[in-house]
């Protein structure tokens, strides 16, 4: 369903539904994704890991690897050119190359079993693979941390050598009185620590007459990609490396892999293959250093494709957490206060994203005290990475399941005390920063309004729960080049991963600009040469980023089309009228010409048509949504069954619907997920003991109903079809809202995920687990 | 040596030597060539071939190769969309898209021995191969006809039959009278005839003191590139068709095989490879359209390479040609009259380059009266495909040998006889047009200024002759897009299949124009998607119209820059002035940024910089060049020695000198293997039996010497930098220079190419062969 809530031009591709320009090859098995690269000549890298979570290396010893017939290089930590230096500590969290070039291939010390020790080339993989087994290394094995909780305490084993845990507070504590920042930071693996202050938070608890208190445990959850990383790189004896690999971005990948190198992004080409997708996993270089520096040892190009139990083992999850939430409210109604302490497992190395969560639990609604503190908390799990909306889906699980608490003790319809106490544009966030427009009371008063929300329950054990999410949204540069073709298509080359349909997205938007039909757009993604700078396929941005370069690339094509026809006709171009794909002579009513005609005689009216465009990060807005689910919980088994989830979202402008219903659908699956099953489960020794999709318990087609979806568009004025992005914030609510089912169908308040049977049967028999 | 003879600007990057961008890739192997292309799930094409040199096709069964297992697909010629179809007469020679399809996949007859017929697609090679075994074709055989003159008698087999043998005029045959051209298409396999005509022709001969004739004949060539052809490609069942291959455009490629397959060329990407040599043989498909059909069968991307057999059997050496010439003269020293008669071999479709001989035999002088006669005749033989400056090399021979003769017989020096009757600006030429600027005295004295015409020849077997060569040149549409790098490099992205280091050259032409070093302008092809239309690697036109388009890009660029100078500094972009690398304020003499510092902070200054640039054919060029031969010729073997060699050449600017000298020293030894050792040698039957490198006698190191150059730089106007096309022109005069130096070695005059041994004995023994 598709409500939109603001006047709007009539459109002609934008809004409707065509068939994805790459979907054909994608079903067919065409796509060429990163591993199915084969640059003539390559080699095979594999890579040796640690077997123990905590270690120091005291030798490795290469020797027999190398002598074996067949091996061409053999590469160690000690290589990688950063390990003789020190952080760089301004560059922070999930992007810093020290950090990235330590965990990519261990410096001195292994910090979590699965850590990249060691890599070969050689003429097989087979053969890559048996050289691993005779590289010796003297492990000095040290004791291990596994929980946020307990490596902030003193006795807590070091994850970080001190001369390397360079304490910080985050940059992401925007605002607020940074009261005792350095009493907070303590213990031994605190990487980064802040305060967000807001009001005054002990009056704010002072008018209250309720308050709730609670902790919440949120496991780590995958990202469940289905195409583990893989990368093959070519040094050239010039000097210049190129690197095929999918990412969400390859121009981040080049970037970074040149300063991790110690060469100029100019001294490196990425060539993006099509992605299997990402989720924010995908940001940063995980095998293409290790390919680059086998492939500049031995003179060939290398290709490094890592597996299934690779990708658990050693890239990272998003962050486990632990919050402890407290909020104060009225009788009638309305938060006075709310203070929240997030610490976040950031495995490894600094990078957790405790930061978002703190940025977004508390900005759906207007709270006139709040404090939030966070901690970054290193422990002996792989590096965390990215997962769509870092960190919104814990904070968001605390504070929606709090105000379901409050609502079903005060008989106040959840939907009502949510539009009650909404943030509204200017409301100052506890991080400082004021509330821009996003349509929460749209939203919610579409969920009321929604079919589902006003139905009766299915059964005796089921339960409903509702609950909101919000995410900031984020953006950056971007490019676009179009070529026009001699039969009137158009190229059209941009810069954006295409993980969810964005280069029809981007096509869509080009066509409707240039006023020609989509199907003669060809979208494709260039490499890091033959396209202008674009950011990462992140923060929802593309959508927004590229789809506005590609308007401007076709406002470019459009003017040079206006003087082909004006030279074609001896005229001034601005007596070249163009509408609807046609060019008209404004003082000639005959005097008419097509795009397509015009395209076939572009070299006699003064040469090919080359277009671009080019956007910065200006007009981004947020994004908000609510959910709702149905569960039924299984009083015997304590198993949670989805019966029914409708998703609720502002989509800004949808570009092509379909697609922003599969965003919709897709993160609830995720987050329905996370909430319910997906688990990383270790031993005592820091050993993943279900690194398989068969153990990793995703949800199956079996696991989740239909999935309905409600479009609201409140559109964005910021861009030039009110774009606003939709991707990451649908797996803001599930965790809460099926929380709140669950209460719903028990009576019994959940604040452990996942919520499997067996916690479920527990929190029935005895109360809260 | 170079002489420059204009004032010019002091360049900075014009006229150095810098390393050539794709070098060490192509001398380490990293390149990255036709056949080394390998599309994921791609499987093996083969191409069954006549054993015939005429023959009617009564049926092919494949049934057995279909039931191979392994086989996933057999195409016949009868599958090819044109193949029901009639000849497209306006579309004439070498692009007639309907001769094309019927060259590569024979259509109901073969018309040489090595014409395809049918193709196999198999997942692996050696399955193709043997499925091609078990094809049966039944095939009636015809008489052949393998010689150009006995084609043309009426009792000659008919190559081409009545219905698609479109006799014409040549398009080519501009001005002059048309007389008795119908009358002149006569006999079975003239596919088009023209004459020429300037003056009175049969007044001149009145006039003439001294009347020379004779009849030459000059074998074929072929181009000798190491590379055969190899195409990979892939149908999407979507309809798009992806095709890598390497060719002299890319572009072409595309519209090509796009016509013969009934697709628009909007539904067809060419991916272009490195390409390993071309000299004009790369121009048109040849197993393109067979991967094609075979992919769209089957389903999968499929490769298909020939063999160096293939090459020599059916892709197609230039034409052969036989001459006769008559040519006026007064005593003392003027051309009064010329006459000519070309009858060149076309092979099985049409299309020789005859009016390639006829447009500039006479061209390098002031003829008042002239007339040439064209024939364009179908063999038994590969359908030729263009040779560098295609014709004009066997117009010369003819000549530039009788000029020669004239000299010799009455003392003038063959430089002051070329200085006394050089056309000049102006000079109405046979085919009706005007003779535009080209440095024909300039050259002329250089040459006779050299310390090679200067010396004394060496020994007593030993002959000196000069010849000179005229190449109209030729241009097209051309583009290239240039990308900032944050590094302050720059990526372009150009059009043109590089053969003779035209990325460089474009690179440079580039970093002139942006005052950046070239070594930070990365070049490289883009594909048929990612650029906008360019022309053919032909016509010696790449350095001019792609160095044009960079030149554009490179403005394009500054013009971006000076804008984001010019938003950094808050002031007026006509307030920033760029010189030599750096943006200064003009109103600030303080506030200054350099190229690459500014490059580093374009997203704050408004977002990545793309510029773009196109070219058309305007301003394009012709050439000139006189080369000196020394040979020595054993008289007791017939064995012809180079001994010395200097080609002296209008290069108008040397934009990279290694490269023009490089350029000038490959034609002559094409010239020089041409004149004296390649041939192509069949039997009755029409079998090529000398076809492999071992028996085609190309030169190698041994049998050339160092070839000395002598640039003279005149100058383009019509171009930014002066810039005339240098690729061809090297090749004409070597065939006649090197059959004058014979003549000055033995008193003998040869008329018949090559100078074999075995041939220049039977002149010594027994006059003229």
């Amino acid at each position: 369903m598709c409500m939109t809530t603001i006047e709007r031009p009539q459109y002609r591709t934008v809004g409707t539904r065509p068939v994805r320009h790459d979907g054909v090859d994608k079903v067919t098995g065409r796509a060429r994704y990163g591993n199915d690269v084969n640059v003539p000549g390559h080699i095979y890298g594999k890579i040796l890991r640690s077997p123990h979570a905590h270690a120091r290396i005291r030798s490795i010893d290469t020797s027999a690897a190398e002598a074996l017939p067949g091996v061409r290089a053999v590469v160690t930590g000690a290589e990688m050119p950063m390990a003789a230096g020190k952080p760089i500590p301004t560059s922070e969290g999930i992007f810093n190359p020290f950090f990235l070039s330590a965990n990519v291939l261990a410096h001195q010390k292994v910090l979590y079993r699965g850590h990249a020790v060691a890599a070969v080339a050689a003429d097989t993989a087979h053969i890559a693979e048996e050289a691993l087994k005779s590289i010796v290394v003297d492990y000095e094995v040290l004791p291990a941390v596994l929980d946020g909780t307990e490596a902030m305490e003193s006795s807590a084993p070091q994850v970080l050598d001190d001369e390397l845990l360079v304490r910080h507070t985050s940059p992401f504590a925007r605002g607020g009185a940074m009261t005792a920042i350095n009493e907070m930071i303590h213990g031994p693996n605190v990487a980064s620590a802040f305060v967000m202050d807001a009001g005054d938070v002990a009056a704010g608890f002072e008018s209250a007459d309720v308050i709730l208190e609670h902790e919440y445990t949120i496991g780590a959850a995958h990202q469940g990609y289905i195409e583990p990383q893989s990368a093959t790189a070519s040094w050239s004896q010039d000097g210049h490396l190129t690197i095929w690999c999918s990412s969400q971005g390859h121009f981040m990948i080049r970037d970074l892999v040149a300063t991790m190198l110690g060469l100029s992004s100019g001294e490196v080409t990425v060539v993006q293959a099509e992605i299997g997708g990402g989720f924010g996993a995908k940001l940063t270089p995980t095998v293409e250093p290790v390919a680059a520096l086998l492939s500049r040892k031995c003179g060939k190009p290398v290709k490094v494709a890592i597996t299934r139990t690779d990708v658990f083992e050693a890239v990272g999850p998003t962050s486990a957490s632990r919050i402890r939430l407290k909020m104060g409210f009225t009788d009638d109604g309305k938060i006075t206060a709310a203070e929240a302490r997030l610490v976040f497992e950031a495995g490894a190395f600094p990078g957790s994203p405790v930061n978002g969560a703190a940025n977004c639990m508390f900005s759906p609604y207007d709270i006139p005290n709040a404090r939030v503190a966070g901690f970054d908390v290193l422990v002996n799990k792989p590096k965390v990475t990215a997962y769509r909306a870092p960190g919104a889906p814990a904070g968001a699980m605390a504070v929606e399941t709090m105000i379901d608490e409050y609502c079903e003790k005060h008989g106040i319809d959840p939907v009502d005390f949510r539009l009650d106490n909404a943030a509204k544009v200017g409301t100052r966030r506890v991080n400082g920063t004021a509330a821009t427009p996003v349509g929460i009371v749209e939203v919610l008063e579409a969920a009321k309004a929604s079919e589902h929300y006003q139905s009766r329950l299915p059964g005796p054990n089921a339960g409903r729960g509702i609950a909101a999410g919000f995410w900031g949204n984020n953006s950056g540069p971007a490019s676009a080049v179009a070529n026009v073709l001699p039969d009137g298509r158009v190229s059209l080359v941009e810069g954006s991963p295409d993980i969810g349909g964005t280069r029809t997205v981007a096509a869509m938007q080009f066509a409707e600009a240039l006023e020609i039909p989509v199907e003669d757009v060809r979208p494709s993604i260039g490499d890091t040469d033959s396209i202008g700078f674009t950011s990462l396929t992140g923060g929802s941005s593309v959508a927004f980023k590229t789809g506005w370069a590609s308007y401007e690339a076709a406002l470019d094509v459009k003017r040079q089309m206006t003087e082909r026809a004006a030279t074609l006709w001896g005229i001034k171009p601005e007596d070249v009228q163009y509408s609807a794909g046609v060019f008209r002579n404004a003082r000639d009513e005959g005097q008419q010409i097509t795009f397509k005609q015009l395209a076939g005689r572009l070299i006699e009216a003064g040469g090919p048509v080359v277009g671009r465009g080019s956007a910065t990060s200006r007009g981004y807005a947020a994004a908000y949504a609510v959910h709702i689910a149905d569960v039924e919980v299984d009083p015997d088994t304590g198993k949670v069954q989805v019966l029914r989830y409708t998703t609720v979202q502002d989509v800004g402008t949808a570009i092509h619907p379909s697609y922003v219903e599969g965003q919709m659908q897709g993160g609830a699956c995720q987050g329905i997920g996370w909430a319910l099953n997906e688990e990383y489960v270790y031993d005592r020794d820091g050993r993943m003991t279900n690194s398989s999709f068969l153990d990793y318990r995703m949800p199956t087609a079996l696991d989740v109903p239909a999935i309905d979806t409600v479009l609201v568009e409140t559109g964005n004025p910021g861009h030039p079809y009110g774009v606003r992005g939709v991707g990451e914030v649908p797996i803001v609510p599930p965790l809460a809202a099926l929380a709140n089912a669950v209460h719903g169908a028990t009576g019994v308040r959940m604040t452990t995920l996942p919520m499997t049977p067996t916690r479920v049967l527990e929190a029935l028999e005895g109360g809260q687990p």
